[in-house]
């Protein structure tokens, strides 16, 4: 099974390429609503809730392990590779590789958790590629209780996301990176305030093409893998709130199940 | 020593008030900062955080137990009070009491988090003061973010208190619960877009107030409490966002120290 973990349900926008790009492969998600976000907590515990989460998803027959949460990705992928000996994706190389790949001018905007900010990690990867790429980086901490407020279209969220891509509009950069899994839901607003020429980077899309490419260089691994529907979601709590978002955001009634952590 | 514990920093506005009101006595803080906020978890989830942060003050030294967070007030201190035997307080009787006394009109507002606003608490608890009492409740989830992200005096937050307080204002009502530790940072900008004539409530003031009557009345007990300013502040997540927030909040400069809750 291909397991995805996020700290929450922002992962689902993973989960929702890899049914458009990889449909006949079993999913297996959880996420980590009983200590949602993981973006505004410390790098220490953001590791410690990355390995638990891994070593639930391989208990439960995770056979590759996919970090959809770019605040895991940048704090722990590293070691969680390190540490467990199956493959393991995360969403920041993938969405690295796509920017450096559509920018013409070498001047990249990130946005993200105050965590993934903070972290450089995208600074770091995208410098890997030349010291002529400039990365102009924005911590947007409120798009992710806007997302699950579901004020996807409110005024407010047009008016709190100019306030923080105000900086990165002025700055010349011609594509942007969205650093954080829950906003693509927010794709439209954000294309509307940073201007139409600005070419958004998906880290989820990137990183589901990325597995595509490595299962069908890695037939052996491939073959390994159950091919039906019957796909598991667990999270570490259970609200209605996020039955309805998780339904809305795949467009199909799914099964939440609760699994404890602790 | 007075134990305090809250989801996150929240619950300093209590400690504020501790400090303002009974100076003379030692307080014991923790802030579960690794899996805050609480307002978006389940009842079940919740609970089980709350008596692990009780069972956490306890082996530290607490004698009295006040849960300064109003989502676990609201979910958890039936059952605190049922399992520890040692003096517990929440803020929201406190505050019912309050708003019951100051309310004219029998008509009383209350905003807070989805959790707290979907327990019913503090509906169930104003009417237990006569069937003539209408509560009119609004929960404002994007308020604890605003506070975290220091956008205090924001437009943006104004638009947004303006957009969550608007069926308030139209409901007649004359007193307004502010129901989440967050929300009395926020105090200026709900009372003009509320109205100057509507009477805020504030529950960290009223609980801690509760308090000292009650330490009046039960001198066996207040003689037991530790007299001098050796405070302790207990974090299962330090971020530096969390030392300045609380020496902001407080005046002064606190030592924040990290205890592991797994």
């Amino acid at each position: 099974m291909i397991g995805v973990f996020d700290s929450g349900i922002g992962g689902l926008t993973v989960v929702k390429e890899l049914f458009r790009l990889l449909p006949e492969y079993r999913v297996l998600y959880f996420g980590d609503t009983a200590r949602t976000p993981y973006g505004n907590k410390s790098e220490k515990t953001i590791l410690r809730y990355a390995i638990q989460d891994t070593e639930l998803l391989l208990e439960k027959g995770a056979q590759i392990i996919v970090v959809a949460c770019n605040t895991a990705s940048a704090v722990a992928a590293e070691e969680l590779k390190r540490k467990f000996n199956v493959p393991i994706f995360e969403v920041i190389t993938p969405a690295v590789k796509k920017a450096v790949a559509v920018s013409k001018n070498h001047r990249i905007g990130v946005i993200g958790t105050a965590a993934t900010v903070k972290s450089g990690i995208y600074e770091r990867l995208i410098k890997q590629n030349g010291r002529k790429f400039a990365i102009i980086s924005k911590p947007c901490p409120l798009f992710v209780p806007l997302v699950e407020e579901n004020w996807i279209k409110r005024p407010e969220t047009k008016t709190i996301a100019k306030k923080y891509l105000q900086s990165l509009k002025i700055s010349s950069i011609d594509s942007l990176i969205l650093g954080c899994t829950h906003y693509p839901l927010l794709k439209e607003i954000i294309q509307v305030k940073i201007g139409r020429r600005i070419k958004l980077v998906d880290p989820a899309q990137e990183t589901v093409l990325t597995i595509k490419e490595f299962l069908a260089a890695h037939p052996e691994i491939e073959k390994t893998l159950p091919k039906n529907q019957s796909h598991q979601f667990y999270l570490s709590d259970l609200t209605p709130k996020f039955q309805d978002i998780a339904n809305r955001w795949l467009g199909k009634k799914i099964k939440l199940q609760l699994v404890e952590m602790e």
